[in-house]
């Protein structure tokens, strides 16, 4: 049976290309273990072994730039995290049915770097259990059942986030109760009255079908949209226009948060909206599986009242100590002020780049959140991404693709990466757009 | 706003009891920190600050036998496991995208502990990320959408999975989509056919509704249930009941799985019946978060076709090599002979005890999974069963109590424990029960 289209950007296709013998038993092996919906990377996947910094080390020993991860966030096997975890796993790792200081540290924490409407934090080990339960909490506040997102968001896998997370392609039905907006920022799409218009004709759309929204969710640098981050500001009436409408505002800073901006510590700050959720996870633990929300105090009563809340890993002793050492390596390293000042100079480069590459047709960030938007004669050019994305493999650097029309690049280098990290980047992008053109003369 | 009915067992109740200052300071700052959803267990709640093998350490010194948390099922802070998360969190922690050895190993080490018709293993974060994971792969190859659990049945807590957990009380809606059945072994209960035909009876009633069953999913040790082990083989025949109505039998062994049961290394085992899928978690990282499923291939066939996987977390080194550990932790120590004998020396020591003490009006189980059910004049106790628990705690012994009627005592020792851990355990149950004897004359 032939496979649906189940829109990975990138996705190894098998027997499309011939692999070494290595890899052709490990993708053979991956099929018989792990099944048909496991999907791996680049016309030829990656066999990795070892991580250090920037670097992504495959069997052979060769080293690649890692600037698509944004899980390793403070740069893979971070030295202070790894201790933090060493400690703690050696001493305790138990529940939250027990009383530990640590995650009330860490909630305070992450408190300190958010508005002062947002007052509790809870733990879950992954972004889609966040997602999860963010929608689980808006049910409760609102009474109604309603959702809206943008056409191509991704929030996550669990099957209630998975409806309404429109990336996971056409075969993964969205809920009924879900309704699509244009993304921000594509010329035209939104209408006359920017995104929050675009918000109202929605919720009026739900309504139609007799129901009431819950919540409008957006991943505030909408990340899986091809990288949007839109004027500063524009997210304030969206999130007014929702409310308006009875429902909440969700702020998915499990992509854009903990200083990959630069700007801000999250993404939603740049825009002056205070969030009623902000759900959070990918670097929150540098890769160890830990993720969350932070929510309202009056906006979590309701589900407080009816429903208890126990994730036997979420919050556990070592998850926290793992979050409390990214937190203070952000701080330490000065990692916010390293993600603007290497995303300047990265945007700079990539903008000097598209100035001579006309394939290069925009490049659009905050931070170390870059996408670089691919385009022949005005148009989303998917195979000319698809190539550079593979390029760059052939050259050692580590990027995919994202978007509706998976033409946008998607870069996230780690936060510590330096000026000759950048500079690698660029010249490798330099050197694959001109083997291209050279190609195509 | 009164709390409505979240139905955990031994739960704290804020102002019940009198704390020290110290416990009375921890317990503001979670309410002031993590909100109202969160719950501490006990009258007066722990404060753990260390775990070693199978004691959990408070903040006092005082040392708890612990004799309820299955997830650190070899014993806290086991150095087998501790040591490979140590040496693989320093080396690499990347994701499913990239091929990598141990994901391949683990999958087949844990295929091997299974029939030969279970072909595929996925990896996720949780056991609710499992269930939630197996409940979309039901969908997907039945075409169907009914559940079919037990009364009081943990699952998980996505919202979908939620939607069939009714052990997390009235107040948490059932889907309309879930029909739940009589746990077995209530005498009566199950009406004259036993299990299957309850199944059969809750098929019919879907159908009444318009809804075709898509799965019977059950923790095989009926855990929350009040661990009700059953006669052997008693499952055959509702998996063949819900296969003949067109759904498949998922065996939910976050709970029983990981040789807790010593006569197999599954709880579904004992039954002689191969499950469609077999979702497992808890103890499979030894307090890492680590959890999957392993499924038959066909069955996951359709859900590969159109979906694909891709858990941020779920799979990467770290985890797998948790789980590999604990793997060979078990068979390298003997665990699950230790478990079938220690079960033994712990059921025989309550059988003694429950012959002089009529509140312990059964034991049940296998292994070391012990439901021990408390009885008044033939009635349900829970406000007793409170009573020994909190006993025990004062003993310092750690248990809970689960049941429909919460007055199943909830005893799950590590595998690790040793007879000397076992006669401390019954003594302590011993003196607490005479105790509340001698109180009550």
């Amino acid at each position: 049976m032939k496979p649906a289209d189940t829109a990975m950007a990138n996705a190894f296709v098998p027997g499309k290309v011939r692999l070494d013998p290595a890899s052709q038993r490990l993708v053979e092996e991956r099929a018989r273990l792990l099944g048909p919906a496991y999907r791996l990377m680049y016309e030829e996947p990656l066999h990795f072994v070892r991580g250090e910094g920037v670097w992504l080390i495959d069997a052979a020993g060769r080293r690649y730039l890692d600037a698509y991860n944004n899980v390793a966030s403070l740069g893979h096997c971070h030295p202070a995290v790894v201790e933090a975890i060493r400690r703690q796993v050696g001493m305790l790792a138990t529940n939250t049915r027990y009383m530990h200081e640590a995650i009330l540290t860490l909630a305070e924490r992450l408190l300190a770097t958010m508005p002062g409407e947002l007052g509790h934090v809870m733990l879950t080990c992954t972004g889609s259990e966040a997602n999860d339960l963010a929608w689980r909490i808006a049910r409760g506040f609102t009474g109604a059942t309603g959702i809206v997102v943008t056409e191509t968001a991704y929030h996550g896998i669990t099957d209630a986030v998975a409806q309404f997370s429109p990336s996971l392609g056409a075969s993964v039905d969205l809920g009924r109760h879900v309704a699509t907006v244009p993304a921000p920022g594509d010329p035209g799409a939104e209408g006359p009255g920017g995104f929050a218009e675009a918000v109202e004709r929605a919720v009026a759309g739900l309504r139609r079908h007799g129901i009431r929204p819950a919540m409008l969710i957006v991943d505030t640098m909408f990340t899986s949209d091809g990288v949007r981050p839109g004027p500063d500001g524009f997210l304030a009436p969206a999130a007014e226009a929702i409310r308006r409408a009875g429902g909440i505002f969700v702020a998915d800073e499990v992509q854009p948060g903990f200083a990959r901006t630069g700007d801000h510590f999250w993404g939603f700050q740049r825009h002056g909206v205070v969030p009623d959720i902000v759900t959070m996870g990918k670097p929150m633990g540098n890769g160890h599986p830990v993720a969350g929300i932070a929510v309202r105090p009056q906006v979590v009563a309701e589900f407080g009242r009816t429903s208890r809340y126990f994730n036997t890993f979420g919050g556990n002793a070592v998850s926290c100590a793992a979050a409390l050492a990214v937190l203070d390596a952000i701080e330490a390293q000065g990692l916010q002020e390293n993600a603007a000042r290497m995303g300047e100079r990265l945007t700079a480069r990539l903008r000097a780049l598209s100035s001579r590459h006309p394939l290069l047709a925009a490049v659009r960030g905050a931070g170390l959140m870059i996408g670089v938007d691919i385009r022949s004669g005005g148009a989303p050019d998917k195979a000319a991404a698809a190539r550079i994305v593979n390029g760059m493999r052939e050259a050692g650097v580590l990027i995919s693709s994202c978007g509706m029309h998976h033409n946008v690049l998607k870069v996230r280098p780690p936060l510590v990466i330096d000026a000759a990290g950048i500079d690698l980047f660029a010249d490798a992008l330099a050197h694959v757009l001109s083997t291209m053109e050279g190609d195509a003369r």
